[in-house]
């Protein structure tokens, strides 16, 4: 179809009963991104091999485990472009490193490792072997954001006072992970999670896409990390204040314990000249306001908007785009690149815009550093 | 992958430059309902055969006219399953008329045909046949579309008063057909569209996603069909008022000359217990209020919907899905149908949310009614 | 205070347990536009005399009837300068003329009268004696409803194509009239309310409202009353189907039975340069979008706002104002135009702005054309 | 009229140019709590008497200076009852304090003082003469705020985890005190404004408004002050992380130098059985979430309000009220206290929700923490 470069694709985790891997499915299929030949789809050689059967993969792909899919798949002439890895937090960093060490291209959720260490060595390892290592911060790709970069980058703001950022959900308002929820489970177990609970579950979030548009850095940081539900370990609560470099400030509230809160992203950023304001419950708007205007609508779809958001949209203004087309835009990004490298074509737009290893680094730093302050009492780190 | 159930089919119209084929084809890659296969996708051979070369159909199955299609499909031990057909009006019904003859299962853009005539007689084919013929009334694949016809059927609106249906666009404020521009000018020319320009376009949405909702028939009409914008023949807003059986009123706005308004659909359902509001604007969000509770809001994903709104849904509360999703559910649906003929699957709520010919039968009756009104200067017809 | 002019009124109506008396003192205070020194304020006198000693009115002022307050009033050196007469509709108008021929200026509440005749004697009049005689249509006292006129008058717009107004009550979703509702029993009483019920007590609302914005004459109108409660009379819907001079189209629906609807008024009008968007929910703000712009809005308070709008406002942006300061710029509009007869000071965009007999004659003239094209069938007339 | 119980009060401040004096004054009209008859409305003797003349006070009762109007109203048998400040800052502290040991009643603006010394030294006046001294945090007179309390005091949110609450206004955004805005300019001098800037002026109002709601009190708070413009000594941004006791956590955030927010208040309380959202822009609604309940919505003027919120309202459902009729609410509550001890009426709900000395004093101690905690890089106070 439109965009079909033959590109292969394999998966390790993702199974059956996961939420996430159907969803990078999905994404990829939509646009054609790529096709879906190989897996490791579970924890376990049997429930692997079933989840392949589900999914129709070919028998002699589908793996047991994700050791024996990179040792195949790198020594086939056909084996796979790249692969996804969806698996809990504390798997991404050896599996990754065996996909890289091999030669294959690879797509990581967030956050990207248990570490800053880990995160270091994989991007090291993508660097110097010329491989695509994506992370997939899954905001960065609706087209209303990229616009709001574009706002910042082109001035239209002026320079930035202050970024304000909320990411609120509520579905673990109660410890739901002691009734053995399995979404909830992991990710408040410190051995499979890391140091962050919410933290590195969507304050990594929140730290991409105000990092994305504003193209901030962050000079230091105070954080408060709480976990209001009795008997929880990891923060299910996250309260930043930034100071960045040039002067800038922010605050980031990330939480999960926010009853009525279903996935609420809100985004304001403040500049000496104007201002812009995104939601992801309005995710085809992107409000600003400057002072020699009135307040005013981007939509997304509009001819007017620059070429970077235009890209990344598939259907006229007014036909809404929601979360699986942003998932997709960061996949159609990540094919732009590996056909870059595999075929010369060039990368456009959503390749540019693919998150890399650094900024999953990036993120696991910060991760760091909120635990830091956060044990310091709120110490500027 | 998940739903895979390998069913194939082939396009007629949709190649280059055509803007609803690729609206299509994703739609139904997102959830992987069926595969493209083969093709004859523009009005010439040349054209067709270099559509079908981008977008990587085999050489034998892309076809330079429909009649080879139907032809070669039909023959075929590994026919398509389905034939898509996403060419302008006026060819709507010989094209679909060979198919079902021929034993293939269609899908059809609305309006389905260009007399009410053409659309029973396909009607009576694909029944007489046991085939499919679902029309892409994309709206009422949206999940909280489905949950507000939930809402009407189990009573919680009580007897329906008021139906307040406006579908409101304006990209054709200015003569842009004359300039050339592809979308509008066969919307506009009578002969490719037929007896209505937005009432066709547009104001056959609105009839059946009123109709889906609330399960009322139209009793009478009265219609005005006004072309705001000089030397237009067809009109480009259509205003109807309704009687419906059992005492119900409603009244429709179908226009595409309002600047500012992009896509704007909204929905109105009031009864004698309670009422129901969406648009989709937030398509994610249904508004209900009754007379025993206070305003209430519904949302995509929650565990306590009907099992109708959850089948239509494949991401959590607070991710939004939009247009394709709703898209894609009309084509889960397909699949549901026809592997049910060829499998014997079950057909689930996906299956009997399909539009099928007597909505396309029903969308063209109301057209002819309406122009009919409207040339009475808006008797009651 | 700032404004006072030292300008006294009466009451005719409005004493204990009634709404809209209260309502048109606070509307009258807020801005010290007059103080309140006599009343007939009830329907017996022994309830008229109790409410004026609730209010604190002075024995020689507390009348027992109209008719006396009329007469006293009239003969005193300082009597009162205006009287607000706020009674049922049938009383309008005898209330009304004894003012005018006794040389009082009033102000009536809408509908103005019983028929238009009865309006046509009570302008000709005021006119005639260089009266002020004001009818309380409250919307059009909103600050960016002012502006929105504005808009239209100064060409923002273009010429004007629809004019979309939806005036949505549900408080007479039930019979609450024969449960003794006192607000609900005489309005829905034809020897009371006349020949409208929700035509004259909102559908007049409406058609003032889109009158005052766009200037627009109705040429000719297709109606259809209902009445969707069993038992009722009076019709408690009204939709409307409007041919303007000059081309434009449009519709009101004005209802009160719609559960949910509390007192939801919008408003659109659409232009052949752009269009404009006013809720009452929404009061302080007004959507605007150009062909040459993108959707913007016009925020009350702003400096960039026409000097029609800023004069009708007290606080800054973003300290909303509602339906009280809306009445409120009535009044106040009143008193300037009593003082300029007065005292010679200059009437201003307040007094310009205030409903005079004319607009409420228009209104009586629209209940009697809605009712009779709803007896013809919706027939044009 | 209705509620008129002829109390008469004086103001000091509030002559000719000046903002907020008008405001009281309309706020106090629209309810007739209270009739204007004395004043020291400026800060020079003849400006004072020039506003008088303008507001129609009589002769002997137009004052040059607030001493003389201490002394002579204190001595009059027909004095006035309670004496409105809107000065400076700066004055608040000699002008109360006399008025207090001249046993007149007061109502300040915010923030009450330059110190919390001052703060308590009032409160003990107040206190020990048993005299009203109300603080006109408007805020809290909204209806739907009061509700808000009522929720959180009755247990519907369960135990209270988060308090989110931002103040954001945006037209200190540059330097406009330097160009001699008369607003900015003293709001900016620390001799006049006292510790804070902006955090005097709208931090205050979010401090007490999450403590009116929540009744929380904050153990300990951090803080950051920022002058974002240059050569501006006082803070124009506060950003607060607040500790309350008994564990639930807040983050305020109260700026004035974001462009195009024009009084932008947002509070979110969420517990741990559910939450409650609130905006000035929306002020006449409440949303609610439960984990029992679909999220649903409260307006202001519904019959299953709690009586605390219907005492503080005029007009139906879906008529909005603003801003005036939430500071109105203070002063019919200031009459209810003041009309209780002369006369002795009841004090009713609103009169209970009169933000009193202890809630001034709170603020100013606010002031002072958050300025101490800045100053020490953001350490926990």
């Amino acid at each position: 179809m439109a965009g079909d470069h033959g590109l292969k694709y394999a998966m390790v985790g993702g199974g059956i009963d996961a939420f996430i891997g159907e969803v990078h499915r999905k994404a990829i299929a939509l646009d054609n991104s790529a096709t879906l030949v190989a897996g490791a789809l579970s924890s376990t050689p049997e429930r692997s091999m079933e989840s392949a059967k589900q999914l129709g993969l070919p028998e002699d792909r589908s793996y047991g485990t994700w050791q024996e899919l990179v040792e195949k798949e790198s020594e086939r002439d056909d084996g796979v472009d790249f692969v996804v890895i969806v698996t809990p937090n504390n798997t991404h960093h050896p599996i990754a490193k065996a996909c890289l060490e091999a030669g294959l291209n690879v797509v990581l959720d967030k956050p990207m490792t248990m570490t800053s260490d880990e995160a270091r060595e994989l991007a090291h390892l993508a660097n110097d072997n010329d491989l695509v290592c994506g992370v997939t911060y899954t905001y960065t790709g609706y087209p209303m954001i990229r616009e709001a970069a574009e706002l910042v980058r082109n001035g239209t703001l002026g320079n930035i006072r202050r970024v304000e950022l909320r990411y609120l959900q509520g579905w673990l308002a109660n410890d739901i992970e002691s009734e053995g929820q399995k979404q909830a489970s992991w990710r408040m177990d410190p051995k499979q999670a890391g140091a962050g609970g919410t933290l590195g579950d969507i304050g990594t979030h929140a730290e991409h896409l105000a990092s994305f548009v504003t193209g901030l850095e962050i000079e230091s940081l105070s954080a408060e990390l709480t976990s209001f539900v009795d008997g929880r370990v990891l923060d299910d609560d996250t309260s930043v204040r930034v100071r960045y470099e040039g002067g800038a400030k922010g605050t980031y509230l990330a939480t999960q314990v926010l009853i009525g809160e279903e996935n609420t992203i809100t985004l304001s950023v403040y500049g000496d000249k104007g201002s812009l304001w995104w939601s992801n419950g309005d995710a085809n708007d992107l409000k600003v306001a400057t002072l020699e205007r009135d307040t005013y609508y981007l939509t997304r779809g509009q001819d007017s908007l620059s070429e970077r958001a235009k890209a990344a949209t598939r259907t006229p203004p007014g036909h809404p785009e929601g979360y699986l087309e942003a998932f997709a835009n960061i996949y159609r990004g990540v094919a732009e690149l590996i056909n870059a490298k595999k075929l010369g074509t060039p990368v456009g737009p959503l390749g540019h815009d693919v998150p890399g290893p650094e900024a999953g680094l990036c993120g696991m730093r910060f991760v760091e550093r909120v635990v830091s302050s956060s044990n310091q009492d709120g110490a500027w780190v």
